[in-house]
């Protein structure tokens, strides 16, 4: 079909390869979507819509495991809090769960990520001839140089021993051993815990973060992806805490309950200088 | 264990009954989180959280058919945009679907829920002892009056028939002849469905929206869940595009291309006033 | 200039009245902005921004008063813990803003808004021949019938006196008696303050979300602009309170300390059902 | 007073130094509201919440200088289009602000914050003894270095001059001349005007980002409060757009008019695959 030089340029401004719209069709990825549905599952198509194309029985399944295992870590958590906080003050729950997503950054969302980058290093360095271990404490030292103290999926301020990281482990051990991923993310992974342990002198084991950081890795999703999946992930634990404070019907809520003081830490109460 | 007054109030205050967490058990609805890993699926695991309980397949199988029914409609969607846009600003994945699922208000992501709401209010007056057809007839009245012209869930702007409200459609009869569902909500669709055919003189079909609600209604969500799932789902599409979009490069993308005016339809330029 | 016909639609799609711009000139409501900056007061130019022209030194003077009056109150305020909890999380200040603005909703940053409308309702039903106090009686009946128990702007759940009503209330009666502002809608407040004294047998104060809808009323504002213009005063205290929390490094800070349990109330602890 | 151990360490946990609350008292930064309200300008109230006390005549104009001067640039910015678009979608006021500032990160709102950056650099590396023009080569040559190939604060995709620049300059002379500002800030900037236009062979003219930078570094705060600054200017520009756009009623309002095509660069239809 043709189009006006105005028309064109929009289209091209707008492109897009994921979905293809015309009246009465839609596709993702080449896919009609009338036979997608009831055909795939929700994993599959979240594959698809990220890769380009359908995964295999076991990427989905490590993909599911991955999903399932981080939709939520309770109310003391910010984005949890803050989900349910938002729904008190009036917000519907898209709005609230915006919000909290949104709280998903850097510190709160991001250390999935950045355990890819980090183990995407470990592997560049033990493909440049290091042996993994050494590829492992250089990573390790360029990412505390480059980001500071905090190792991304290693260590927990509340459990000694994630029960996540253990289970989504053995999946992919188990893909492993049926050739399905290659393993070498688990191995970077394994390395760093071993360098820390060495380290430390105890074990910091692998977290959630880290745990999942190794499917992802296996997968091939790219870095920023595990910050992505685990918005998916995790918006399902906010969009539940939301519809539970949904049915309190209490009304703006702070953090803390009314009656108690918060601390005021500055200046003594003064008259405003007059002109 | 015993707390201290303040700690009581507190505990009181951020209570729920999604998760449990202590230190190296966590367990959601009461299943510890390492054995539903690997063994429930993503869909069931939604319900799970929002339910209380898990899901038999049937029920499953149909939300999960609503799960991928929904991921996307491409970058004509506000959302979609939005979050475009927002990636080319410079944020981070998290902070663009954030942007995107708060569009997802009562205009673009609010349809489904007033479709549950639309098909709880036609089977109470059904339930009352009138007719399915005139309580459909009622219930559009009663709508159009409360909320204004536009009717939920039934014709679409681009589609004349939406590929996938059949397919949907075909999956709950299933479910139905199976005994899995009432077929209730189905009945209370198709029933405005006549009754709009009836008024118009012409077909105006089930969209997207309302047989997503159909799935909704007939699995029992409340109708705000309806919003509230479809944003898990549209979630997807808005990742894949934010994902897309980060690919790109582009620098501070505005919704038309910077070399075409947009219309000012103000004032002519005038002075500020001297003092 | 003469355009395509995808160019004119664009136009019109995107037209705005608001702010004109082209190659080195920028002009808002017609007055190009060099003669703006440093001409006219920040009040001034939002005035200028909503409605398109100017105010006079007493609408200015109103209009600074109610936005310096609301800027802040205190972590209490979810709004603000919102802000505070962000940036622990890793967000911006920009980013902490806008999840702390979005919890302006219907209940915490509605008040205002639905204030001037109470407001609003008052002056209608005494412009058609009741007398001011049954014309408040009746508005308060029909607020409460149609949104519930909360009549907004009056009474504080921690204040008894609310220290910004009455120096707001006070520069609004300078303004009438110098002629500024005709007082209406602090007679109406007025009126509703003695209806609910003499039903409740006891004052319930005007707080500040009355005090500042007695003033958008009187300077015209419609009632959705109380809540923005709000936004623009309370965007004050988010940042301040963001700004504070950056300093403190404080890494995803949750509604209270990490030591503290929460109230878990769901079922105890069950397997999974084995398939 | 005392307090339990639980409720000092939450009043410890959510300590603040810019308010001070009691039953009908409340003081910012140790100034009670009433004092302050109609006393003190919107812009020394901003002034006072982020610096602990209130400007001087002098610095209090040259911040409402650059809060009038960065309002709004249009519709082809990412954050009006956004905003527009949201409420179209059905977002109040604050919802459509929320995810409008949200936009404001690193590209879209970070050039201020940039440049603040930038000019403390200049100067600092000028303090160790470089002559000022070879500090500002250093300063943009690490800075292109660690960030890329943008420069914020110089040259315009749009305007060839900015008009908004020279009027902030000027008002920053003055300000200077009557030893009200060390006129650092200015001088630094002006000496990467004239390195890039020695390196380039053509004058890249400073833009709103860079002037107003100049202000917040002469005026004394840190970076990041630039970009925080100027989400407080362009949330009137937002709100604005935002109001205008909810008087249109326009439903669902994406970035292009929905008979416009967008671009499909993805594969061609094919069938999902039998299991």
């Amino acid at each position: 079909m043709t189009h006006s030089p105005e028309r064109t340029a929009i289209a091209d401004y707008w492109s897009t390869a994921i979905c293809n719209i015309a009246p009465s069709r839609i596709a993702f990825r080449g896919y009609p979507i009338e036979q997608l549905i009831g055909a795939v599952s929700f994993p599959a198509m979240i594959w698809l819509m990220l890769r380009g194309d359908l995964p295999t029985p076991a990427q989905e399944a490590l993909l599911e495991a991955a999903l399932v295992a981080s939709v939520d870590h309770g109310p003391h958590a910010p984005s949890i809090a803050i989900a349910r906080m938002s729904v008190s003050c009036g917000l519907p729950l898209n709005g609230a769960m915006a919000s909290a997503l949104n709280a998903l950054d850097d510190v709160h969302g991001g250390a999935g990520e950045q355990a890819v980058e980090l183990y995407d290093d470990v592997l560049a360095r033990a493909d440049a001839g290091l042996a993994l271990d050494d590829a492992a404490a250089a990573a390790i030292d360029a990412f505390i140089v480059a980001k500071g103290a905090y190792l991304p999926g290693f260590g927990h301020r509340f459990h000694p021993v994630d029960p996540r990281s253990g289970r989504l482990l053995d999946l992919v051990e188990n893909a492993r051993s049926e050739g399905a991923v290659s393993g070498s993310y688990a191995e970077a992974a394994r390395a760093i815990e071993r360098v820390l342990h060495c380290r430390k002198g105890k074990l910091i084991p692998m977290n959630i973060d880290g745990a999942s950081a190794v499917i992802y890795g296996e997968l091939g999703f790219a870095a920023p992806l595990a910050r992505g999946i685990f918005c998916l992930s995790r918006a399902v634990g906010i969009l539940a805490h939301a519809w539970e404070q949904t049915g309190r019907k209490e009304r703006n809520k702070g953090p803390i309950p009314r009656s108690f003081a918060y601390g005021y830490t500055g200046v003594a109460t003064r008259d405003v200088p007059q002109p």
